[in-house]
């Protein structure tokens, strides 16, 4: 996966979580991802699948940044956390995800989505099955961190 | 999601996990997903999406029933019991979606798969993203339990 590819995920995720989300967020040096450590307590993860094209996005939040982002969006109207923190990150994922995937078929480079899960447990960790580097970008947030993986396996 | 895409599934994992994993796999009674629990302490996560169809497929493994899976594929190979089950998983994740695809591509449904991701930690918890049922198929076999969870969302 190259830088190419990767920039669009940071773009649409400044987007996303300056607008929606109200928090700020301020990329940090990528890399790749090394064994299998889960970096956030909650997880988003969306399969990306077409045929010049297939991969896996995930973003995973801290749990002092999502719950600030929860507390931004829904203000005064937190019902049930757990389940508002759910229904947010998946909304953020689709909403990443889609954003990256309308810029990088500008590039020439289209695909599906498929539904968001999401991964929560405070020691879950996650592998994505592929040949190729998964690429890491840290996030900070004045709320704590939270961290962008994406893997595109480009078949042309 | 109707009987018509879970079969196709059940099929799969059946097939899938006798032939090359050496168990012999009960399925017993689908219901729909209610609320969060994760089934397995392993779990092989894969996107559906094409412009027809999108969804999830998911297998969830009980710790005896994926090492013994392991030790059949491998036999005294195993190296490392760990990183042998991530590779399991992936490739049984792909297979049995694989294996879904082929038939529900004969019915007129036609969607890519993206690449697996899988999740660990004994008290993960996944949630599919979707306004539709989540169907859960438990499976038996003699080293324990194993879940094959599924959405698909079909557009026409």
């Amino acid at each position: 996966m190259n830088v190419e590819f990767i920039n669009p995920f940071i773009n649409a995720t400044i987007n996303v979580l300056s607008t929606m989300g109200g928090v700020n967020p301020k990329p940090q040096k990528p890399h790749l991802k090394n064994g299998n450590r889960s970096y956030g307590e909650v997880t988003g993860i969306i399969g990306l699948a077409g045929k010049e094209a297939k991969g896996s996005f995930a973003v995973s939040f801290s749990r002092g940044c999502i719950e600030k982002i929860v507390s931004n969006m829904l203000g005064e109207d937190i019902q049930d956390l757990e389940q508002d923190i759910i229904d947010a990150v998946g909304e953020i994922t689709n909403m990443i995800s889609g954003g990256a995937r309308a810029e990088l078929e500008n590039k020439g480079y289209s695909f599906e989505m498929a539904i968001p899960s999401i991964v929560s447990g405070k020691d879950h960790k996650i592998v994505h099955i592929t040949d190729f580097p998964v690429i890491v970008v840290p996030f900070d947030t004045d709320d704590g961190p939270f961290f962008v993986e994406a893997c595109l396996k480009c078949e042309k």
